[in-house]
């Protein structure tokens, strides 16, 4: 069960119109930088990352660059310590310097990682949540590079949260047969007007969603309108979410804040430039109770762990395919858990792989049920999407992470 | 005299053996990522960044990507208000992701706006730092992107800084009689054993400098072997800093710093992850008054901005082949100023470009003077390399930012 090829492909799906725009975002061409990785048996295992359209080839030639020490390896073997090898990929002594852990080449590993998982999960047969569900603490942990982590989560204390979390697992398994909630961002993109958001939300009340998300970030009159509008329609007892996609500056998000905060939203997701801590800090404090969210462009577990200790972010958002993969991904549920803030991932990967995720989050780890994010635009093109019944994500029964492309 | 060709060009140069190493980087191939932008008189500029060799591929193909907009361009026009114009290239709708504002999409921008300056001061036949000392505040802060820096530095904050300098430049404008003084890195690569650091310190000694740097992070009783090696050839009244070049842990740094403070080194630069806030929050308050020294691997004004307002890091390296070019290290300059922490850049472009920016910190933003680094090994292959008298840097005299290679 050697690993014999690992090739790199550029794949990108054109969007109808207004589809995946927000403030920043305004002409995305949803694209994966894609891993393929073949066994000498044949099998295949596929990872992806997201990217808006160009440079995803930049994302492509930087997989074929990092991932060539993985050709030979046996994937039982390289599985069972995969954080090691994670670390020595992420800390290759010439490609790190393009990083460290951001940018292209932490997307790149993303994809890489993402590969390494799907082709494990298929060669035992199983999908990604069950295989993840069936290993011990210890075997976890195996899987995470923890390196730079030692204040918050050490081996020990990663796999003691894991331990604690074993006799209550039954009591969690019930998701696998209910599905796992889902929320509806691709209602309320930045271009859609108010009749086609009316449209659309509409229709995702009768699939059965009850969290909607709306883009704003433009003329405050307009989001506020855009806010209410939206409020309107589905009433005071569905759950809304506002995302700036840190348009704002930190002056703006505490005026906009301030208003779309009177329409209940449970949160208001990247108010600012992602990389700034004490402008979060600052915001959480001045619009308290209202809640931020984030977390798709925080490249690495070191900056999530920032964040996590300074307290300001009271839904975090980590992504598989901005993290270094669905192990980076582990280990940000993991210090998640130990501060006792819930997990809510973006869905870079159209949730195709983070529906695997958030069952282990929920039974392994012991997060608290809430819902992912649901955006249908590219399903067509992958060869098992993601199935949602009554607004919910029903349980993958094909072994692998649900990655594969048409 | 508008931009006609904007092109990218792949320059890696072989170091001799050890040069360039430290406990992360263990096979520097020192590279270049050049743009070229012509004008159609004919002038060229070029602007760099560096690499460690792979992938400096992908870093050339961003700069195409990501330079397109400016083609057909007026120079004067475009510098006039490049802020702006640097705003709307870091903001690429598509290419944005990649970043935002970090890695390869981010070293592209600074080998592109690194190229808009030097072919600006070319066209003006004067060298950069006589260009920038030439401008008004006002026509300083225009060349600025300072977006989401609005809690610590609007604009009117920066004029006034600028302006507040103005009546005392003259006194500090003889340094560009006497040079400005390097400190040399050049001496305790990690690969370097002690016969080879005593021969370079002593050469380097010989050549007038006062100051030296030592690679460490390797097992901790090689390190305090090197470092007390050091201290015991360059005599008591040296100055000597320590680079561990990230390769700590908090608890590991926490420990080496003790011992390593005991030798009473400037700083201890890079002891830990350059995007964990916390950790160097930490280790600053355990082994003051021993000072940290940080930012070849900050990737924008954002984190430093984090930095500054932590409180943490004593002295500042910002890079211009690190951050977004010569205009977004004027920015963190002028937040360092703004803090009082004294900036030390790094030197990625081996001091060529960053010998034209600390005369402009020391005159116009009224910084310290303190030390350049200093690093030949490439010196043999620009057209006008720095000239250092003295272990002085001497004021450049050539059209343009030193950055034009054989």
């Amino acid at each position: 069960m050697n690993l014999v090829k690992i090739s790199a492909e550029d794949r990108r799906f054109k969007l109808d119109a207004g589809a995946g725009s927000d403030a920043v975002h305004s002409d995305p061409v949803y694209s994966f930088a894609v891993t393929n990785i073949k066994l000498d048996s044949g099998l295949t295992g596929t990872g992806l990352v997201l990217t808006m359209g160009r440079g995803n080839d930049l994302v492509c030639r930087a997989i074929e660059l990092l991932g060539e020490p993985l050709g030979g390896r046996d994937i039982e073997e390289l599985m069972a310590n995969f954080g090691a090898t994670f670390r020595r990929l992420a800390d290759n002594a010439q490609l790190r310097w393009l990083g460290p852990h951001k940018g292209v080449v932490h997307l790149a590993l993303a994809s890489i990682t993402n590969a390494c998982f799907d082709l494990w999960a298929k060669s035992r047969g199983v999908p990604l949540w069950k295989l993840l569900l069936s290993l011990s603490p210890t075997e976890v942990v195996q899987l995470l590079d923890l390196s730079y982590l030692e204040d918050v989560l050490s081996p020990n204390t990663a796999v003691q949260l894991l331990e604690t979390e074993l006799p209550s697992r039954a009591d969690r398994e019930g998701v696998l047969k209910s599905g796992y909630p889902g929320y509806d961002t691709s209602v309320g993109w930045y271009q859609y007007d108010a009749e086609q958001i009316a449209e659309k939300v509409k229709r995702s009340l009768d699939e059965g969603f009850g969290a909607f998300k709306l883009k704003v970030g433009g003329p405050l009159a307009h989001d506020l309108s855009r806010a209410y509008g939206l409020r309107k329609i589905v009433g005071d007892q569905a759950t809304i979410m506002f995302d700036a996609n840190q348009q704002w500056n930190l002056p703006e998000a505490l005026t906009a804040c301030k208003e779309l905060g009177a329409l209940h939203p449970l949160w208001i997701e990247e108010p600012t430039h992602p990389d700034d801590l004490f402008a979060h800090q600052a915001l959480a404090e001045a619009i308290a109770p209202l809640a931020i969210a984030l977390g798709e462009h925080v490249p690495n577990r070191v900056v999530f762990k920032n964040y996590l200790q300074f307290g300001c972010v009271r839904f975090l958002q980590p992504d598989c395919t901005r993290l270094g993969g669905v192990s980076e991904f582990i280990t940000v549920s993991l210090m998640a858990k130990k501060f006792g803030v819930p997990v809510v991932p973006h869905v870079g990967d159209m949730g195709q792989i983070h529906q695997h995720l958030v069952f282990f989050n929920r039974i392994a780890i012991g997060h608290p049920e809430t819902f992912l994010e649901y955006i249908p635009h590219l399903s067509s093109h992958f060869t098992h999407p993601a199935v949602l019944r009554d607004g919910r994500y029903q349980t993958p029964q094909y072994s692998g992470s649900s990655t594969d492309l048409l």
